[in-house]
């Protein structure tokens, strides 16, 4: 980006820094008088008293907030401090010199999937990489999270389904964290081929001019050169509870799928997949074993019917939609003789001796069939080579190959 | 059971061994006429034709059976090479010898459970064990299954499951095979006292007078010692496909939850946990490893909403029902120094700096809050002595016992 930025996304860079994410009056003011007064009514521009604060929460009124005049001088309040900090100039400069654009929701570009956050849509995206091909649709991005403290079985699961994912053709999303982050993140760039356009994309709480965490330094590096880093938050902003807890809300609605490979009892990745399910978006979630705590946080996903069980990235990319719209394939298994027999045929089938031949009539009394079932059943149980004749002219078991096959029984 | 059995108990007996499990013709002959003249129509002691058939049709169809004359006929020749072997007197006599009892639907210890199974309810059960005190109620009984080739998680978690679950008090229900069944019925005796009636059942496919697998011979014996085995078949019947099959249903007919603990893409336990849903009864699924086959087959249950995901004895008690009406407890999870706090209060928590103290004014920029709630916010994090001055009067977290507190930050 070079010349002079628009009033718009000047404003919009100021508010981004002024306002904390998903601030619920500065957020109706936007959606009521647009970027550009809404700036000019936070930083005081506007004569604020009394008075201009009814007039003000009247205006909001009049676009269906419900923000009282009291709540919004509290909002002017708060806003103030941050006022004389504001340099969105000098913030865009620096992102520009990182490469990066800002996109706003009045850019082509903007990502239709965040208008389903409605009034705690974020202000604009900072976004560093090269973001020439915008950020993928809804329909290609899938979020992969979970703990920090990852097992090596959360760190198995997610190699799989991100490069599972990327080979796909999706791209996989995540916060950049230690732990399943991280390896949602470096999966998804070892299995891209180097012409693979925005194979991840990390979503982070604070700007974007930080590579936050400071061991993910590299890979922070290689997902921008790669693929992208994105924040809500302008550069220098550093990572707080709030960022993180509201950063989650993003990756959930940038996605189709939110998947949990691993979560504690109590974890951040519970709180995307909550945001996720509100927002009518899929989410999966990775089952193991009932003795790791770091699977707990996903079992009472499942057992509280806040996901839906998946195992591979087939399963993943089933719940998706529309992309291809492949549904997962069956596993094969192994087919059993009894597949496909009529009950008759099985009870037949379980009463013929596996060596010395049964007379037709004892083959019915054995299985409760009449004589002329078990004539007609043997002959289609000869046909299948599920029964064959001894030397002396007896029914029994089809030897396959000659060896005496092995009695199996279900269970 | 000592001198001569009613009528109704010896042509039951009888209908037992006659009938394969589930005839569909044969239950609804017995519906219709009773269990003594069901026995004589089936033993041709009424004469058979064409249009005798058309009469036992004619009953059957009063009675809102929907066989067909053909059905029927079909029936009668199906049931006539068994007659010759009926000797219901030694089957009973047989029972006896081995310490059991018949249970029959007219019997007072009939559990009523079965009778969900509607036209597919058993003719009866050759129960084999100390059944002075019955069967006992839905509500205390939870079936336990699973693949046979279980893994050493597998057997892990049913011995927890089955002990806890005794430990609460109910029976641990399951079909004798090796694995995951063998596992539950172990574990169950061996959590239960010596004094303790019927820790354990197990419903076999076979006749109560064989340990069937072999390998399993000393633990189903002891399960009869201490508990009970239970068929529907007679003494000296053989375990077949159907009859495995078949029996599933009574494992879930008489159980208020049946857990699978482990299952393959295509497993018996399974099919025992689609008859357990279509009775209306819980279904509770142990995750675990996506890396694992003897956990596919659950996992394709959770995904396809076939079952609930359990983790511990505790919640699947849960799913039982009103049995004390425990709910599993949350597990105790460490609190989080923000837990409760407002927004406004976790903004400025984020805000206040480890070591040098910060004024209230630039407090207010960081956090993005008034001066005026900053100072509210300050003095209710004092009081939770997580905020707190410094020599210089400037605010800063609060360090607990001297040190220095390690800064946390949520994903």
């Amino acid at each position: 980006m070079s010349g002079p930025a628009a009033p718009t996304i000047i404003a919009r860079a100021a508010l981004s820094r002024l306002f904390e994410p998903s601030d619920a009056v500065g957020l109706a003011l936007v959606a009521a008088v647009g970027p550009i007064d809404a700036l000019r009514i936070a930083c005081g521009a506007v004569n604020i008293g009394p008075l201009a604060d009814e007039e003000v929460a009247d205006v909001l009124e009049s676009h269906g907030s419900t923000s009282r005049p009291a709540a919004v001088q509290d909002a002017l309040e708060r806003w103030r401090p941050r006022v004389a900090d504001l340099a969105p100039e000098r913030d865009l400069a620096t992102l520009d010199r990182l490469g990066g654009v800002l996109l706003t929701p009045e850019s082509d570009q903007w990502p239709p999937a965040l208008d389903d956050l409605q009034l705690s849509a974020p202000l604009c995206l900072w976004v560093r990489g090269d973001a020439s091909g915008g950020i993928p649709d809804l329909g290609r991005m899938i979020a992969i999270v979970g703990s920090r403290d990852s097992t090596a079985y959360g760190a198995s699961v997610t190699g799989e389904l991100a490069g599972g994912l990327v080979a796909r053709g999706y791209t996989v999303v995540s916060g950049g964290a230690y732990g399943i982050d991280a390896q949602a993140h470096r999966s998804a760039l070892a299995a891209a081929d180097a012409d693979r356009i925005t194979p991840t994309i990390g979503v982070t709480a604070c700007g974007v001019d930080r590579y936050y965490p400071a061991g993910n330094e590299q890979l922070l590096r290689e997902t921008v050169r790669r693929g992208l880093l994105v924040a809500e938050v302008p550069p220098g902003s550093s990572p707080t509870r709030w960022r993180f807890l509201q950063r989650n809300r993003l990756i959930a609605a940038l996605c189709s799928v939110t998947v949990v490979v691993e979560a504690r009892w109590r974890s951040g990745a519970l709180n995307t997949a909550h945001h996720a399910a509100a927002l009518g978006r899929a989410v999966a979630v990775v089952p193991g074993s009932v003795f790791s705590a770091n699977s707990a946080g996903c079992h009472r996903l499942l057992r509280e019917g806040g996901g839906v069980c998946v195992t591979d990235a087939a399963e993943v990319a089933e719940l998706s939609g529309p992309i291809g719209n492949v549904f997962a394939p069956e596993p094969a298994s192994v087919t059993a003789v009894h597949d496909g027999l009529s009950v008759e045929d099985l009870l037949l089938l379980d009463a013929l001796p596996i060596r010395a031949g049964s007379t037709t009539d004892k083959l019915a009394t054995v299985a409760g069939l009449s004589v002329r079932l078990v004539l007609a059943g043997l002959s289609r149980l000869e046909h299948l080579a599920l029964a064959e004749r001894d030397d002396d002219g007896g029914w029994r078991r089809a030897h396959p190959r000659g060896t005496h096959q092995r009695k199996g029984t279900p269970r």
